[in-house]
């Protein structure tokens, strides 16, 4: 994949627009910003509702086999232990033993340099030989410090010769860094010192409950909502009466204390997710409930789930319904990728992990996740908490109790034979077929992931256009236009009266703002000619403006509708209009 | 005010009733819990949900007049000195000195004592002389360890004097704890030992951003959701187009560290607000715009918002529209009771506060404040930031360049007259009128502000009642029933089949309730005799039930509609369904 940043240009304008118009904001700006955390103004708040609400009714609302969840972000730290969390949720850390004692993520020093002064002022000399030339005899002299001044002067000469022929900027760091030929840890991006060895640093945020501030009372704020959700699974299947397959629905935010937050609201410290944990029979028990376990085919018809489907099928199931809510909200099939990771990516408890990565203006970049993860999570919450996270299904008690001895030993002898192939001992899976013939299993889950703010940024850029236009009188113009989906566009529909100062019109366009309001989120603009008005909603992505005119009062009721892409208008009556709203956007 | 507890058994049913049907869950619960923390599980989120769209609606979104704000929970810690958290957002704690060593609100000490084990005792004897003498002669024996036995056995024989007319649980812990007629600081609840003197204790959750550990980079987790929307004022004044009177609506958690989070979800250490700052023009911009400001009266009409409106007008809208919108999601106006602090409760910068608060079974408590807080807020952060909160009013200014010399001459010495008369600085009061006569002005601010989890803590144990009824063969049972508000109940209607094994009913039944689900949060259920699938909708506040059954396939297509609250039933078209529900729902 193409990781590399693409021009930000587009991402500036938007970030203009997206604070001019009330979408997002630097938070706390007034005391001069808050590195990695974000605030959504008027607008854009409106558009993370619109995308929660959207993905709250897909996968919870509107499904009977999904329950929600409301968590708390502090959790009992127990949680964190039996997650993995507190043991390997870390980055690796390296700090500079030179001048500037930066501390910096040890995996991210090729991207530190990318977007250092030194790496600017390289990439402007690239192409240019005798400038090259002149920066390298002058130790920097006139440019940012080099690094190659700092630390390797003695290889000036053979570096020079080299660099004639780099034209990657990342080799050109390496070559200017090291000795030639002898690559070594990368030096300090900033001011060329020695780095020490990584350490991992852990990205959950501590906190203290309570009042007595000691290490038995550090909590954490949750770097995911997923585990609240394991840690409840008893609670919810027993109130709610569902049986796998079922899913736990929750969205909430979530906090990583990144060390370099970067690209805007991409990757912030503060965030939030949507995420659907969705619990499964293990394999072996629809073998034993049908008999078989449905291959996944590129015939497969995925489109209502089956009894007989394995995870293989779930898992590619969900990957399905997740692009279809996506391109449902806006995201063309092309403006993502979807990446299956490679068994060695994969973590060692999961089965199988697709990314479906955004082409981002500055790289293309996960967006969701849609993970196969075995019955890691549950078992080792039982492990932990010593509370059963088992299922009793009975339909697969009564099954088992049809089996013949023969037909049961068979059984347990493929299990155990697939259980020890696989790496597992066999008597691990001896107890679990024992608890499998008695009719119980911890399920198995499939994880479909995503962050709202991250969706709402791959909206805003999909949406985000300049069109130069012509008017009707030749003259060109720049229109910029969000073309966002009407389910997610934060103002479904403006209304204008076409002049202030007649009162009939005035009070009727009055009123038809009103019944407009009642349905969806609308906005009333009187000021300025109606073009202008018009920019100022195709800006912030209202797919339809009203103009109530004279024909409305003095003819037949008919309002002008304006379509914010095709910017086409028509007559309608306002049964039409209300009818077209209740049809796109509810 | 009452503030005593009310005997909890209707609190205890309804706690068990909201785990076992999936309302409210302990948080990390296979772990023990965790104190202070709560998960909302499927209908419990689906009901805070309502609440928080019922808010938005009526708060933000239906008013042309308010904006909304989706702020980051971590801010600029300078946002909490400026807000004047950082310094007096504290309990006061003491700790005890003797054998328990215990921390605790020294606020509190009563409340403690009144839920120990000794308090219980004590209980048990109050109206038993004989038993009180044993206890007390018996240095305890038999009962918890006594604190009159660890304190002051000295006072023995005149404390048992006086015990026998002591009827009120506090006199007696002073009574048992002090020598007689000499009352001094309370000892120590649980164990009776000498308790250090209060310290402040402060409340906000504290953690590190970034990852070096240094007092530098201590931020705070947000104690209150109002102080964002203080601190982006700016950034949505000019983004959104607004001008006072306007107000910025936001909702989402905040976090106290509670010493002793109690009662339910009442008090807890993670909680959601949901608050409104209300920007008004300053009483002397509305004299200088209007020649007067309005006077509020027993007769004002509150309706709609006037031009000539200064705080006071405000204040009480916006009490009004907090009560409205209280009665009409199912609180009656009985069930609450508005108390306006006294002017020696007021803090130093309030004009006016109204809590309105609600009788739970564990006393009456408050539900929401609504809060005249003048431009403290706004003047704070102007101040410490160094950043403009002012507005610039064009018709102010231009209202002033109309005046005469003379006027605005009266109209600065009456200003300063009455500034200095509230114990302000006459230059202070100069330097606000030479920003007014230039249009400027730092708005003042009306805050309603309200929290979700007890708003749906109070709806619940309104909604609650346990109703003996008399089946048609005379045999009294009893019905458990939850009389939400239908625009709060988690789940509107439930649509039931006669019988599982006719295949067109069935099916007929299957396609209602896809239809229903449409519109709104709609549960299936096929399994049980009607009569107790009504009893598990009553118990979750199901406003209606839809029963499917031979007439509704063989005859005129109508089903069985079923009342919750008066369980009389109706036979109605599915228009009629659907146009109902459209009502009383949406």
């Amino acid at each position: 994949m193409d990781k590399k940043a693409a021009p930000k240009s587009s991402l500036d304008a938007l970030v203009s627009l997206c604070k001019r118009r009330g979408f997002i904001f630097q938070s706390s700006e007034v005391y001069g910003g808050f590195a990695g955390f974000w605030d959504y103004g008027p607008l854009g708040c409106e558009l993370k509702r619109n995308i929660k609400e959207s993905w709250w009714k897909a996968t919870v609302r509107n499904r009977e086999d999904v329950e929600g969840l409301d968590a708390s972000i502090i959790m009992h730290p127990a949680v964190w232990k039996a997650s993995g969390h507190l043991d390997t949720f870390s980055d690796p850390m390296s700090m500079c033993k030179g001048n500037c004692r930066k501390l910096m993520r040890a995996d991210q020093i090729w991207d530190i340099f990318d977007e250092s002064p030194i790496a600017e002022a390289l990439r402007g000399m690239l192409g240019d030989a005798g400038r090259i030339a002149t920066w390298c005899k002058g130790k920097g002299k006139g440019v940012a410090p080099g690094l190659y001044t700092v630390q390797h002067p003695e290889h000036l000469e053979t570096i020079f010769e080299q660099l004639k022929s780099v034209t990657d900027l990342h080799a050109l760091y390496v070559l200017l860094a090291t000795p030639a030929g002898e690559p070594e840890a990368l030096p300090c991006p900033n001011c060329g010192g020695v780095m020490t060895e990584p350490r991992p640093f852990n990205l959950m945020f501590k906190t203290v409950v309570g009042p007595i501030d000691d290490p038995s009372n550090v909590a954490y704020l949750r770097p995911e909502t997923a585990q609240a959700i394991f840690a409840e699974f008893p609670n919810v299947l027993t109130s709610s009466r569902q049986m796998p397959p079922f899913g736990i629905g929750q969205i909430g935010k979530s906090f990583r204390n990144e060390v370099t937050p970067r690209n805007y609201i991409f990757r912030s410290r503060e965030f939030e997710q949507m995420e659907l944990e969705f619990f499964i029979k293990p394999d072996e028990a629809i073998e034993l409930l049908c008999g078989h376990v449905a291959k996944l085919t590129p015939e497969t018809d995925l489109s209502e789930p089956q009894p007989d489907w394995g995870w293989e099928c779930w898992h590619k199931y969900w990957v399905e319904q997740r692009k279809q809510w996506l391109i449902a909200n806006g995201l063309p099939k092309d403006s993502f990728v979807e990446y299956w990771q490679k068994p060695d990516e994969l973590a060692h408890y999961a089965r199988a992990c697709v990314d479906i990565e955004y082409r981002f203006p500055f790289g293309t970049q996960e967006l969701e996740g849609i993970a196969a993860r075995s019955d890691f999570d549950l078992s080792r919450h039982q492990e932990h908490s010593g509370k059963s996270m088992e299922v009793f299904d009975e339909p697969l008690k009564l099954a088992v109790r049809r089996l013949s001895d023969e037909e049961k030993a068979a059984f347990r002898a493929k299990t155990v034979a697939e259980w020890t192939a696989r790496g597992k001992e066999a008597t691990t899976a001896e107890t679990f077929v024992d608890r499998l013939f008695e009719g119980k299993y911890i399920p198995h889950v499939i994880e479909p992931s995503s962050g709202v703010d991250r969706m709402a940024l791959a909206m805003l850029c999909n949406a985000y256009e300049e069109q130069t236009i012509t008017d009707e009188k030749g003259k060109e113009d720049v229109r910029t236009v969000l073309h966002l989906a009407p389910s997610i566009a934060p103002v479904k529909v403006a209304v204008f009266p076409l002049v202030k100062n007649k009162p009939e019109l005035y009070a009727k366009a009055r009123e038809i703002y009103r019944s407009i309001r009642t349905l969806c989120n609308c906005y009333w603009d009187e000021s300025g000619a109606i073009g202008r008005r018009y920019r100022r909603q195709d800006e912030i992505g209202t797919p339809w403006c009203v103009t109530v005119d004279f024909d409305t009062i003095e003819k037949d009721g008919t309002v002008t509708l304006r379509d914010r892409d095709t910017m086409t208008q028509e007559r309608v009556t306002l049964e039409d209009l209300r009818r077209r709203i209740m049809e796109e956007v509810l």
